[in-house]
């Protein structure tokens, strides 16, 4: 017996130092999720006192006070004006997140659009830029310089605010390993190398699909932390997420649902397979389906909303019989799917993204009616279907939030040594 | 956005208690994996002292005795004789797993047997016990009194080797909630509230693939930390581990890669679906398709080995057609589903346990095919297909060594108040 794989947990001695660290974070977690839905109850109101903190975290006043003052060095937390208080005595200082120090940038690399996105310590927004154009007919190297400008850009943006961009976290659609694209087929790539850092800021990439999930996980109350977030392009990607956490795989090829088989000898995929989902509920299939003309008119930008295509929206909405004829053949596909991942692995939700944020409404009970058929624990797991609150946006502004999520795990990194 | 969500591991703060209780748990982790393939590079060889311990853990050697004191103070640790020593100076003497400290005791139902097992720190099986019946028309409570004889029989084995029982864990073929086996369709069972002890000793009850799944991540060379165990039976089960932990889902109701579909419109299965795999790939579907008449003598323990039906075995042995058209049907659409669930969460190994185990030779072949054509990533990532180590003892020894697991992680809950 190997006993020491079990105990991962354990597998690094605690000293004083990762001590404090540990204990940094959880405090600026405290500050972090205070007044909010998940966060632990406290003995204040938002925004929390240093006893507030002290209270929900056992650690003494006096501790909490220090490691205050170094998050407020480190420009992680700010003292703002304290909640009004009901009962006698001087209110107290309340703490935030402060707004003014590192930030997150953001990067999307999609078929028809390049995006860039700059999120705070607080995960509020604070610039944006979407360059919409068919990237298929451009090279890696044009698409790589266009995310060169997007940097450059974003950077002075977050100078003006007086932010400082703690990383790059890029979104692409495809199979990604450590710094390599190995393989999106809708853009055309194989084994496209990203530049460890652009304009001196270090640069991590990921399936978009996994970064999206991430900003589900960050910002929809409804998402929980059990849930498959799919979504639907011309392919479709999933992001999984158990225990609040990626599940990015072994190699890191997860989320990959548009190549589950649907039918095993069904039509030819792209990708060499028989039946793939992808040939049953994503973008074209649908187009396809709903006999709608010119495919390529459909996916380019300007005809599209919210990720999905107006005549879609529009034939649903007047009850086209062929279009709400694709929609059951693409939400059944989904649903079968669905409930063999659901089968597998037990999640309680499942997010719509991309194309079927929009569609959510016709998609859903399709879905449902083949989770309800296929799931075996139905009867006592219900599985919610819920549509994506970033909606085409989750990837960068998940890309920008897995950045921030680095700062929130490791504060220690941000303080001054004095 | 909700930051706390994704900080759940600084949730609660390190104080000095639990830093000890972490160290304790870190030095333990050392003793049990010093020269195993596994552990970490340690300066000395098996039987590790306390240098050796203190040189790979970063702890002070004062630090590391204390630990090492409590730990034998608590029997889960024993000073050995020192490993003889190439250089000059004294020997130190070595430190093992103490095999008389606390044990676990694994129970199983399964549909045609009940088996017990007791495990001891070092992961060593001390005692066994298998009654072989057929126990689909015992009613639950009959089934729950032999599990108390065989408590009872392992509880005397046990305390007459100085093993103390620390806990009991039950694996069940069906869906677990909490204390409850909420359905389990091949027993017949629904509802059924299992006792929160048996003879003074906490049971907890789980799905009888996770807990084989965790007998093969402990035991087997070839497991790694990323895998998907499949067992079949007359029903098909599934244990999913994710960086080395089992994959519990949401709602505790994962691996039900039985009822996960590979022909949507395929034939009726027992759970109310169409087209589940196991209509393709289960025991019974097995012996349909391969033409051999009785399906009940089949099962039936006489008639089996190592879990799959004799005929079956002698039957691919020999080159009978049918029989291994039989096997490639199986093949094929473990395959297809297998396929499905490494394209989503991305493992880089297939455990094939139960009746599985001895048909591998014959089911490897169609399994790998399918993978090879289906599997996204298959070219940077191939799947490796192994055959459990454990067989049907697999899930018994897995429930034994969950307990035993419980105590590495928490050891300090043995170690006397001084």
């Amino acid at each position: 017996m190997v006993p020491g794989r079990s105990l991962q947990r354990h597998a690094s001695p605690i000293r004083q130092a990762s001590l404090r660290e540990h204990n940094l974070a959880l405090v600026l977690r405290q500050v972090a999720t205070a007044g909010t839905r998940s966060g632990p109850a406290l003995a204040g109101r938002y925004p929390p006192s240093r006893a507030d903190i002290a209270a929900a975290t056992g650690l003494t006043r006096s501790t909490v006070s220090a490691l205050v003052d170094d998050l407020i060095a480190g420009r992680l937390v700010l003292e703002v004006a304290p909640a009004p208080k009901a009962g006698a005595g001087r209110p107290s200082v309340g703490l935030a997140l402060d707004p003014r120090g590192p930030a997150g940038l953001g990067l999307e690399v999609n078929v028809d659009y390049l995006a860039a996105c700059v999120v705070d310590l607080s995960g509020a927004v604070r610039h944006r830029e979407v360059r919409h154009a068919d990237q298929r007919p451009r090279t890696p190297e044009q698409v790589l310089a266009t995310l060169d400008e997007l940097t450059i850009s974003a950077a002075a943006a977050a100078a003006g605010q007086n932010l400082q961009l703690a990383g790059i976290a890029l979104a692409v659609p495809g199979l990604v390993q450590d710094q390599t694209v190995r393989l999106a087929p809708n853009l055309g790539w194989r084994d496209i190398e990203v530049p460890a850092s652009i304009g001196g800021i270090s640069v991590t990439v990921d399936n978009e699909a996994n970064l999206a999930a991430l900003g589900e996980l960050l910002t929809n109350p409804h998402a929980g932390r059990n849930f498959i977030y799919v979504s639907g392009e011309i392919g479709i990607g999933a992001g999984v997420v158990l225990d609040g956490e990626i599940v990015a795989g072994s190699r890191g090829f997860s989320g990959e649902i548009g190549h589950v088989a649907v039918q095993p000898n069904g039509p030819a995929c792209r990708c060499g397979a028989f039946g793939c989902l992808e040939q049953y509920a994503g973008l074209e299939a649908i187009i396809r389906a709903a006999g709608i003309a010119s495919i390529q008119d459909q996916i380019l930008p300007a005809v599209r909303t919210g990720g999905a295509p107006l005549d879609i929206i529009a034939g649903a909405r007047a009850g086209n019989r062929k279009v709400l004829g694709a929609l059951d053949g693409a939400g059944t596909a989904l649903g079968i799917v669905l409930a063999g991942m659901i089968n597998f692995i037990d999640v309680d939700t499942v997010i719509l993204g991309g194309i079927y944020t929009q569609l959510e409404p016709w998609l859903r009970i399709h879905i449902a009616r083949e989770l309800g058929e296929r799931v075996l624990a139905a009867e006592w797991a219900p599985v919610g279907i819920r549509a994506s609150v970033l909606a085409e946006e989750a990837a960068v502004v998940g890309a920008a939030a897995s950045v921030i999520r680095t700062v929130w795990d490791h504060p220690a990194a941000w303080i001054p040594n004095r």
